[in-house]
């Protein structure tokens, strides 16, 4: 039997993904001490003893109280005689620390995943990591699923669409533009190119001569944290003349002044997904997610 | 050869062990990404490569992100060819979660410390941990020291004793209060009883019979946290006719209206250490500190 545990940073995706997979959810009892320590408490020890215990805990800000609450219920579910752990988190913290930039530096994605791993997590598995490779550091299983075809229906469901094309902020993010113009019914797709002013070092999107006037033109990334890559590819395109600028993310992590930021972008439409809470969740990741489910349990 | 390590949290004892064993020290770069995320750098990874790492970092409030920051340490330092990794966390966070009060509950203590361990620390150090017993989940090469040598001495001399008693607030700090009265010239010392009001729920202190009127009582403990205990108990003592109340403890976390609770119970002198800053930081726990480190480098 298979059980989901839901943490205090699961964002409702626990109960989502129990729904999905028709097997029973518990949610961790939580409190924060008046000195600041997390308190998490499994409701009901019997349910995990020799069971599949799939923990969903998603890593957005507070990201270190996230883990150490993580590593908590790993540690205790194991204790508590779980069989396999299999570890969802949405939103994976730390990923874009995933090489040394400078000498020095932690690889601290790398460091993450081996602690959730060491901790006694048998699979893992996350949505739009942002780079793929650095799921090696968990070794074996571990899973990264894409959010964009549930971003691109959406869209679709509530967009009207004449002549639209896709577009990634930068070259990184181009499969993610793909996989958003295939569901789309296989329409354009390219990428701009951000370039550094090498005088005022000043970022500024070089606009490729793109075909955006009078047309949807929707923007598509992994993460929007202060906003300001999306906020210059939406400036960039509107001053070219597409007709409704639409953005699709994964993780709206909008730090900072990053809603203002895209408040003064005039941007038509944006939807991210229940990664990370924000008033753009508008889709779920549950769905792919319980894919995956589905195969590692041999549901 | 071996080498002090100052983590963003190390409070300056880190530099100070690095003079008491004449080792050089570096000090970790630092800074927060806007989101939340933390960042650490060593400055000259040429001086780990081969050598003993000593990393310091007290895993005061905001307990989470200081234990984050400390295992990407170990882990870089690993990456980098550290030799042994000797861990200093002069406060160990969750450290009276030290065993399930309620079914279902980590042992977070227990988390904690095998999650250093298991990064690569290979030695650990803490001052006047809750429980000694905690570290057996370290294994082997766990060393706890106390500070209430420290704390006598600077009682013995800032303030003029003429008959003195130590209290330990209730039986647990026992030890505590024997280590201090035994600095102090093997003067008498003893505990206060707690006790919960079976109508009202209230915790008082339910006196012995203390001799304490006109005396310098001095009450000791490991923590002060919200302040209660310990206001709790000066007030008791005051009211059977204490001519001074000083308090020593090693740990100030100093939660909440701590700071207003103590004012009220007008203490003549607190003092704490370097484990935790605050304003009554007036000790430094690093001469035990540098005792445990002499033995493990074999000086």
């Amino acid at each position: 039997m298979a059980i989901i545990v839901g943490g205090p940073a699961s964002n409702n995706i626990d109960s989502k993904l129990a729904e999905m997979l028709n097997i029973p959810c518990v949610k961790l009892e939580h409190k924060i001490f008046p000195d600041g320590e997390s308190y998490i408490r499994f409701p009901e020890t019997e349910k995990i003893m020799g069971n599949d215990v799939i923990i969903v805990q998603s890593l957005y800000s507070p990201q270190d109280k996230h883990i150490f609450e993580l590593l908590l219920a790993i540690d205790a579910a194991k204790d508590f005689g779980a069989k396999n752990i299999i570890v969802v988190a949405p939103y994976l913290a730390y990923s874009r620390q995933d090489r040394r930039f400078l000498e020095g530096e932690p690889i601290s994605v790398k460091t993450l995943l081996k602690l959730i791993k060491h901790s006694g997590a048998e699979y893992f598995i996350t949505v739009d990591i942002h780079k793929e490779y650095s799921l090696e550091h968990f070794g074996r299983n571990a899973y990264n699923v894409t959010a964009m075809e549930e971003i691109a229906k959406h869209i679709r469901e509530n967009i009207e669409l004449r002549n639209a094309i896709v577009l990634a902020p930068d070259k990184g993010a181009l499969s993610h533009a793909m996989k958003v113009a295939e569901v789309l019914g296989g329409i354009e797709y390219d990428y701009l190119e951000k370039k550094r002013d090498p005088i005022t070092g000043e970022i500024k999107v070089k606009p490729k001569e793109l075909p955006v006037k009078e047309r949807e033109v929707i923007i598509v990334d992994d993460i929007i944290s202060t906003g300001g890559t999306i906020a210059l590819a939406a400036k960039s395109v509107r001053e070219q003349g597409a007709r409704k600028v639409i953005v699709g993310c994964t993780h709206a992590l909008l730090v900072g002044n990053a809603r203002e930021k895209l408040r003064k972008a005039k941007i038509d439409y944006i939807v991210a997904t229940d990664t990370v809470p924000s008033e753009y969740s508008k889709v779920s990741v549950a769905p792919p997610i319980a894919k995956v489910l589905k195969n590692i349990l041999k549901f």
